[in-house]
């Protein structure tokens, strides 16, 4: 997809399903910090690589919009990309595609922490460097 | 809380913490739906009566900023107001708070539909004025 | 319910149901867990307390009968009792009742660890007295 | 593994970790789900095809025994067999592993009911063929 170099696949897990016969709301956001995580693993040596080094990535917002229902074990293109990492700061793009059909998209926002303290702490110019969508594409 | 008649409370679980230490952020989207529901039984005769009628509410939109960390075993109130009803759509808004602390903010979009074709129904007066927010102030 | 001096209340959320109409087989799971925290809550200070004196109760084996369905909305009344407190383990037993009629029961098996090491640790015995349900039934 | 013709693969994803730091044990019970749709899609067109037929299958039992604690981002193999399918039931058997290193085990049974009336109906003779481990294993 123009714009995302990056994107997994989640297969609806009947668990995500709810009453509606359609996959819960809140599974997307789980899905989207899976692709997060797939994302870290192909460009910063995975999400455990950075907790290794002291630091927490906090979610500080997210954002939804819900397009099409998804189904109990349709297989979804989960697109993401890295933008705007600034000071400790990052934001994250998602679109969720079936077949090409947008599902939803979204957004999320996360700050970096020491582990233990908690405290804020500048996103470190290696990860700067790993998870930042745009100069990859260059 | 100011323009919020109604607020629930819930209790962070055990299996909503992740392994940073606390609640996961999906988790609040339960808790906002949680809240959505105890309303509705408040309000509206409770969402169980909405899907006997042959309705069903799908969420088209949420939003969730995380202001603070929530912890196992604390004791949240999620405030809830709906407002903006019109057609065939409405929206939420929450606010979720510890001891008088704002922990996290949000809100959703939902609309009405019509249970087995899903095809998008104006949400009928009866439902207007029993959850209608700005209404039951005057 | 005899031979359960405890228990406590949950109430079926939508996000625990699933496109079979009713709540997933996962979540009586979560509800074994949040009667157990309720039950530490009334008889030990706490599940946090024990967090505090640097122990951690692993979860070492469950099963459950599913007797009857659970569906959204409804109110259940989760059964707990502690037995065979021994060593470094314990075993919980439960029912899950609706208006009295048993919808699934179950038990569960834990071990006392050190926080931190995960090495096994004898359940200390202000704990063992705490939770044990038979000699508070004397 | 000796006996279990079938394997699927799991990560454990953040969302399913507790603040224990490890996979909290409700997961599990999803990832037996998740290796018995993929089993069926294997072997029998897929659970999806035999609602299609108006047949549900009900979970009436699971039991696990946990044995090592799973990690975030771990990548654990479940395998899973479907043995003494007769009347309206079936059982499976599951073993979870981590690069060789028995995890966890546990198995759950299941009921065949007709959609919509969750009647108990006889397992169907093309299911019953299409699941059972065994006759494959001649």
């Amino acid at each position: 997809m123009e714009g995302y170099p990056f994107s997994t696949e989640v297969k609806v897990r009947f668990a995500e399903t709810d009453a509606q016969g359609i996959a819960h709301h809140a599974s997307f956001l789980v899905w989207f910090e899976v692709a997060r995580v797939e994302y870290l693993e192909r460009y910063a040596g995975g999400y455990q690589s950075i907790r290794d080094r002291g630091l927490e990535a906090l979610t500080t917002e997210v954002h939804v919009r819900y397009l099409r229902a998804a189904y109990f074990d349709e297989r979804l293109t989960v697109w993401a990309r890295c933008v705007d990492v600034r000071g400790a700061r990052f934001r994250y793009e998602y679109r969720i595609t079936r077949e090409g059909e947008l599902v939803a998209d979204g957004h999320s926002l996360h700050a970096t922490v020491e582990r233990g303290t908690y405290r804020p702490t500048r996103v470190p110019d290696w990860l700067v460097e790993a998870v930042s969508t745009e100069p990859k594409e260059e």
